[in-house]
């Protein structure tokens, strides 16, 4: 204890005799997604600790100082770096969005491959020091990377949640609202299956105040459809390729969104949102695999899945999906 | 489990596996202050579960039925009445605000006494259903029955704090900012001692931007001082009396006081409030007394007590309260 | 300006020289709807000046003495007591919940003419006050006194709005959300008409993630029905009446839903709420009556009402109401 | 209006009758220190627009694409890009955070020059638009441009002003937060004068609870005091070029710094917060020369400059300050 605290108060005996941290988020990767999504969680006080973690010291050095200069106006009370995987320890929610990028010219397998290779050092780590935490993770392909967290970490397949087509969804949303000058928070649309250029928008159930959109307009979403809303769905999936064409990457809406599941996850709310889990006996999928469909969210991770009545070729689409991802699953060996 | 939720989604076997209240608080006493106090809680979002305990069923039972209709607007998942102790059970907090009213001509002391017998009743037995909990008094005489509780708990004494003159103290800061133009979050002054018409207002400490006020006035308290600001301290001790004489009871301002120090001790944040404590060994205190010094508040409850560098008479001003509060406690054998 | 005032900083010359009172609200009435709905807005820190108005002059100065004391805790800059109607002046939004209570034996129409007289002492005056505000009505029967509202303001119908079924449809997804465990933000469903005993469930739009519940149980809301989902509604309609038993009155529920309407008009957010709106023209209603319908609401109030694709039984429902209010309106002579 | 808004919502005719925006909000520059201002506004919900403006197109289209899609998540109903000047008309409150960076070798005054060209091509444009705005001066050196800034705009001086050590400070409380475990919110310290290397810390004012640090250790600050007290202010200085080093420039601790002075600004909260003002007239301080010094903000800009009774080697180190920025604006020619 320093002078002057001495000098200043008298301190009791007890202190820390209840446990220090109550509510301790760790954030794996400190680019700028997991910054954005450091930052979002934060300034929303969902969290008592935020730690950081990430292998460039430097950078992992410089943004928890920058934060922690920040401290006079959050409602955090500890910010701090991780110099091992034990001072992740004890963490209710993890946050990975730790991975390598794209080489030129590397195929996507290539990179999955890589990544798992990441993977199999930080998860079982992190999963031993907070066997029971929930795990988020947000790094690319998330459905993959969903999966390979899941088997790494040996958790409960609820404990693993992958931020999947949530932002796709808010992009969504935010697209129709536009159009229809509505906050996209009263315009209600979901973006299912695979996070990328595969997913399913759910346009039967888009809608607002319960008014489903394909009562007023039967082709909506139809190639041939008036008001251009079928190319909604495409500027959603091209959403991600303009943004880091214009400004190198995202990490705004991806930052904001993880905070909302975040505060879902931790606060137990038990809202809906679209996320990656294992999706294996539903919608005719056999294999295990991680795929978005609505989920409710709680204190336990994913408290359930939603059972959408999707038409045929929505079903199709996300049986193609779990297709795909599962070759490329079988070809990691876990 | 219903048909509608059987169809509506697939639910996870481990539901419930992680333990389901997170942040517990417990509110006992659902009049006008237990009430402000409930509320001001669920808007700031703090608690993932409120349970509130009264004898009244009836009102009790209407209370809390009214909180829930507001759920859509508020981010707490569960509000609740408590039938019995056992639903107050692993609360991390607990807001005492129950308790008997004075009858006509009864005396302050037969007032105390009945209401030790109320607090006989109730806080062993939340004691035994939360044994870690912090317990926040706010019934009055809010000194004595903290000091009842300590007792009547076991607890150790950092987690029984007294609401003391968190208000007395907000009250203080909002005269002197009206005179100032100022918000009171810029303008610093803290009441201490015993909560109500004993109270002790630090003059000496008394700052804007570190400015020390009595160094730009120095009679500044003084009985004949310019400005009237010896008239504070006095408009600060008639305000309670004021409010109950206009509208009935006082509340919102409490249940403001109130929720602020409930997130200070749930998020850990260390933060500086005059709350009422354990005094004994400071300021020439040799009994075992409550009284409201500036304290650090954390997850632990009363991490550090502040000394403060009294003038005399400030001090006089203590030690004459601990006398007449000692005695009272004396009379009680707990 | 004070003396210390004047010592302790330089004041510059232009101060005031922006408008002063940027976003001000004020709150007619301060009996215990009044007080809810004020403490709610102050707390959601969406208002910079909040005013209170009664004819009650002890109780409402109670009451402002009582919120003012809390200002430490509170980002709102001005707290104050109107002496009369001047002291509105420049609203950006009014909330109206004066008016008498039904005396025993009292006529319903009886009951609405003794409102109707206040309403003509109170609108006129604050409209010429705050010519540009919106009016946010509470007082019940609250079709018929926004209806009044309108008419004695002058205001275009879009500034003024009634609280409506905002509420009964937040106890409604309350009530769904419960028997579903999913937090009722995530569980859509809308209540619309006249608020109270003939207000109209629109079953047909009930849908959490967009799944519609008629889908899953098509006897959903049907008197016969499974699970007793068909007493929601019922339990929605007896709500207000078994709080009013159990405490007295309500209070909290319809702070939380007025000061979400007041966010979504003052934020200009265009999210989508049921109020009661100047329904002539739609769903076959000829006379000009006040009924709520899902309305998109923003700075200019109300900026659109949804079409709502309804039943026979639903739209007779409603053209029901709107003949009863017709026949009341009628005998007002307004 | 699009086909199936038309289908959807009936709406009013006089929409917008109202003036559309309401608490508008224009971020000048998106580099990593406007977006984490604009970002931590944003969170804030303070306004109702937030434009951003960039001569860099692409960076700008990127980053109003990717705070657009995270809007479900945020309660402001316009993020926009500004085309030209007439984008940002009738902004309440503009934060300028363009600027150029150094070259290699280039002297400061050079730096200041080319930055000052910069200026008077924007600053005029932007008041222009926004003749009642606030301009919030972030660039750096942030005392030399907000005065540029007050001359370019033509503006009372209440209504310019450079966020200067309120950064600064704040670092200043974390740090001795950090020795004491203490929150900074609790620990109160004012850094003063030139942002950057020349700041003055004023002891004398540094305080817990209005306990005066150096009552407790007379030499806190000095040279050779112990526990490195002296040290903090060392450290202070030292943070940017560390965090700079680290991570490559600085941005999240400035956007929450920037967000706390907006939110201060516009709710007219009548706080104090050490920004860069005009000096003139103040501690000897003769000639035009921005500085910090404590400053009560609300609606009309600096309310009121605190009078700090200063040690003369802090009025010196003031007045060296304001002799060094006199005789580089001097070469300005403006």
């Amino acid at each position: 204890m320093s002078t002057l605290k001495g000098k200043l108060m008298q301190v009791g005996q007890n202190e820390g005799a209840r446990e220090e941290a109550r509510v301790k988020v760790t954030v794996v990767g400190v680019g700028q997604v997991g910054m954005a999504c450091a930052f979002s969680i934060l300034q929303s006080g969902i969290a008592d600790d935020v730690t950081l973690m990430d292998v460039m010291e430097d950078k992992l050095k410089g943004e928890v100082l920058d934060l922690q200069h920040g401290s006079l106006f959050l409602k955090t009370s500890k910010i701090r770096a991780a110099k091992d995987y034990s001072d992740t320890a004890e963490s209710k929610l993890i946050v990975i969005t730790a991975g390598v990028r794209q080489r030129q010219g590397e195929s996507r397998l290539a990179l999955v491959k890589r990544n798992v290779e990441v993977f199999k050092h930080i998860i079982p780590a992190l999963a031993k020091h907070s066997p029971s935490a929930l795990i988020l993770v947000v790094s690319n392909p998330v459905d993959i990377l969903s999966y390979v967290t899941w088997k790494l970490s040996g958790f409960p397949q609820e404990r693993v949640i992958g931020s999947g087509t949530n932002l796709d969804s808010a992009r969504f949303r935010f697209l129709m609202g536009e159009k229809l000058q509505i906050h996209p928070s009263s315009v209600h649309g979901y973006i299912i299956g695979e996070h990328g250029d595969s997913s399913v928008p759910v346009w039967s159930g888009a809608n607002v105040a319960g008014v489903n959109l394909q009562t007023l307009i039967s082709e909506l979403g139809a190639d041939q459809g008036s008001d251009n809303w079928a190319e909604v769905h495409q500027a959603v999936i091209k959403s991600a390729y303009e943004v880091i064409k214009l400004k190198g990457y995202t990490s705004w809406a991806i930052g904001l969104s993880v905070s909302s599941l975040v505060q879902a996850l931790l606060k137990n709310l038990h809202t809906v949102h679209p996320v990656s889990t294992l999706v294996k006996g539903m919608h005719g999928i056999e294999g295990e695999v991680f795929l978005s469909l609505p989920c409710v969210l709680g204190w336990s991770g994913v408290c359930g899945v939603l059972n959408l009545p999707l038409k045929e070729a929505e079903t199709k689409g996300l049986q193609q999906s779990a297709h795909v991802l599962r070759d490329i699953l079988k070809d990691l060996n876990l």
